[in-house]
């Protein structure tokens, strides 16, 4: 049952990201990290939040939420009010913010949703790398739209989650993994390779400085490997 | 602009539907009728709702929500909450339970969720469409499982949409149909051929008798052709 | 216990009305048919919704309640907001505004509450033909009070439920009826004769053509007789 | 416009009563006074809440809410759940628990309805007079179901308000006297002629021992002759 | 365990009344009164409610809600917005305002929040005594930084408790005395010695005209010795 | 107005902690750091959340909220259920059970609420460290009660901000120091030295590795101080 006998501790699952999966938004991606699949969709409105009106700034944001159908437990759809959907959409408007200039979007407002479609571990750092994507896009459609001058990002943004298991450190934790972690940590990087969220929690055991470590080595392995497949969509 | 130059009145848009979408229920269905996409998954719980406790009945609900990005108007999450969301949900439960025998499921309740991935018209047919089929493999998987002696289906379930544009009964109407059209129908039958809903609303002018009369034939068309593929699926 | 011995299959039950029920509201109708009681009052207000400010248009929408002691079960005051009434507000508005001018009103909102004051079948469509006469009576005051120029109103709009029990077609079902039905129908019709909404369920055994064509005859017998009811009282 | 060219200020409004207005609850009460109408529906259910379960006490509380129709301008339906109203729901469910025994009722719970049908001042007092009617007509079913050994009713409870307007004590408001009100003060006393609540509060000008005195008095006056009315009514 | 051991029936808890308690807003008062404690605390917002813009008049308003550690019994934190709460809220508000000249502040509103940190009887009376104190401050910080021309405080506003145990006349009451009382009366008056509130509540027996004077006597006997706190505390 | 004129960048502002703040639950603790205050306190019931029923475990949770009158501008009541507070809630609530032996509680759950009476940053962090002494001293009142045979607490739990503000690492952030500081960190570890929950978030620029091990030195530096006091505390 153990990990290792399937993929080593520091390799990445398979993923795979369509660009364009529908039709109705300026940015839709989907991503695949193994089994777990993340639809991320973002749409463009011509106003902002009440607290930005006049300030000539934009604003990004982001959703997150399971579907109702991506566990083998039903997700009750109230669920993306709750405080742990609450928590990962606040996460991944951060980490999208993080690599924007508000102030070059103009009053413009980009939501990116980020459903869930099958959950299968790491869908946080999954939506954070299709969310990018799409708000990417969608910045790109804009520009046709001659509602921006140039396009306001900054940087790529990449995510990863790595964590302890009985005792040793892995990259991209499937649900398995998940289940059985003692440390759990979710991190986001820059293209640039800066750090733009560490989140580390005991779920179980506390750890070690030299563990938080050995952890950072592995994400900035995970998340080069994603990152070229973001630069090269992105390169089209 | 007008439809007819595109497809006859009483063609239907193509129709593809992949069984076993997701892996997480055991019902997963995708259906694509034109551009308008719905995700039907079908979860099995070992209980049921209060009211039908020790009466060794079963039971089967349905819940149906728009992504935000379906639309090129972003949809609220909440919105699955409001009358148009609840009246589909409730339309989509009814016509499901109308060719289930709830008695020979024992105490066990399937939720069949219909998230519309892209709205192009016609969502709430193309729902039960693909509702009855993770009915239908949900049932099967519980055979197996044998939480039941036999499947509780007793018939196969079809809908589509007709309506009334520019004075000219149409089948299957995409979003621009629906839009321009004076009278909006859903019909929903079975495979023998008996009616289990008729909804006509009148968005304009009121229309008569003979009206109704045609839009049944046509909506007569669309369910033959639907429920072809309907019980090839399930054919294997 | 069967009905045929009370009431003969294409029977009404007993239609009464009263308008200026009460005096605070300009349209104010308490309809009576049979056991069942419906209040409805039609509130005028100087604004539109948001999405139809500077269109030059009004508005008329509808509000439905059961009254908590309206029952034998009590009836929770939030069930208004449930599924259920919702789905008959919305066929309630509809209804009405299938024969009212918008643009004629100018910017002026009328909203209809039909709160159920004894439930025994047939709430919804009563509903139907008491606020069309309490929005009658609302447009006939602003009229007075110059707040438009002429009314609004395009025809009458009536409506009645038949059902089918034990197999046969029945009009006007009360309670023991419905609840005895396995189908059951809800028609409205305009002035002229011709369809407004058609919504047929089969809440148990589907249904052929042939048994929807007598269940339109039979709601068109009874629509006749309440119809004569709302022009005398119309026309004072 | 004054008020004491129509009306003494130690006059109340014509009252009038209808018990068994509806037929659905055992207890159902409509009481005028003047053009207030309140409409009180009584309901028996056969459990109490969960802190009196295993108590061997019964309960008994209210629901007070204004109907949309009730004022000249528009009730918002989720208005009963207002400061206004729940605080009004609590003192009619104080007021009839003053006066019945909850032991004698077993673990039984009546709900006492107040809606109020036309608002025009003194709708609270109105709703105490009509509930507890409500209130004793349900126990009188509930004894004849063998569901009680005795009445738990122990005396009578009537409500009157009263008020100083320009300086003057007044019984019984109506919305115009309300409205000019420096004073409003809620009287509910037992047919023995005991205080069960007081509740005046300065709206304007606070006010003195003495007038608080003389609107007792005037509360007292009102009182007994709403209470003959009670009387008369429970005498059959 | 009589109350009359420890304490005389006309004599009050220990008061001890701490100004500028935090400094985040401009009235800041912590009340102790025995063993209960509040907390209010005034903000002062440049914008009134919408129904009062343009009117030049400001407002005063007032939250009451228990901390969820102030019993011994954990209060969840949705109860503020229970029946209670509001009512208490309403109570603290209107008192307020029965000494403000809402026209002399301008369009400002003041909001009082009362947080009750320890319950032990009587706390909607201590707060609105240190309400009525971070009130005050909150207006002279106002005329400080020229927000009004003069301090719009017409009087001083004063409250306590008072009931009746086993048939004696207590002030004000713990909740050792308020669990037992037959009758539980709250009494706010000014500082000119008028009533503002007056709400006595027959919880078990009712009452007579000559108990409700002997409570009103010994409320003027407490709110006598709070006020004389209250007065040394504003003259400084 | 810069930091480093007041306080060095590895200096805590002053903090000062009262145990027994209040009386009605067993623990119930003041912290002070700085103008940052919190009150905590910890409730025990005899009963664990439904998921644990018949697991023989107990549960250990927390709630955050800032009082309305905690900052200079009025937080609203129902914000605890925003984003933010959840967040926070599940931060403390993970915090606390990492080193509480839950399976050694019984059935019994602990709420520690954190309520913050005053904010001037780092008030999720002040939450951790009163609420890990409000949950010692609800166990150890446990323990006196004989509801568990022995303390479930395992270790000390204590937590700091840190921050770069100017390019500056900085310990302890006050709200201005929060306000320009372009990474946020918060540091929770156990009394062994070992790492609970990391979390560093880039509000502006992203940061390197050396600055995150930068931070997580001076987390140390403060959490050793802090920790001193619990230490003591918990001695008596």
């Amino acid at each position: 049952m153990s990990r290792r006998r399937e993929r080593a501790a520091d390799a990445m699952r398979p993923v795979r990201i369509i660009q364009g999966y529908t039709e109705m938004t300026p940015g839709s991606v989907l991503i695949e990290m193994g089994r777990t699949i993340v639809l991320a969709t973002a749409s463009v409105e011509d106003r902002v939040p009440k607290w930005l009106q006049r300030t000539g700034s934009g604003w990004v944001t982001a959703e997150y939420a399971m579907m109702p159908g991506s566990s083998d437990r039903r997700i009750r759809r109230d669920q993306y009010k709750g405080g742990r959907s609450k928590e990962i959409s606040r996460l991944i408007g951060r980490s999208l913010r993080s690599v924007v200039n508000l102030r070059a979007m103009g009053e413009v407002m980009v939501t990116v949703d980020c459903d869930v479609v099958q959950a299968d571990g790491g869908t946080r750092t999954a939506a954070v790398n299709a969310a990018w994507l799409a708000l990417h896009d969608a910045f790109a459609w804009a520009l046709e739209e001659n509602m921006m001058a140039a396009s306001p990002v900054l940087d790529r943004v990449t995510a990863v989650s790595v964590g302890i298991v009985d005792g040793e450190c892995l990259l991209d934790l499937d649900y398995r993994d998940d289940v059985a972690a003692s440390v759990d940590m979710n991190v986001v990087m820059t293209g640039r390779g800066l750090l733009v969220e560490v989140q580390a929690t005991a779920e179980g055991l506390p750890f070690s400085r030299e563990e938080l470590d050995r952890l950072l080595d592995l994400a900035g392995i995970g998340i080069e490997q994603i990152g070229v497949l973001q630069d090269e969509l992105v390169a089209g």
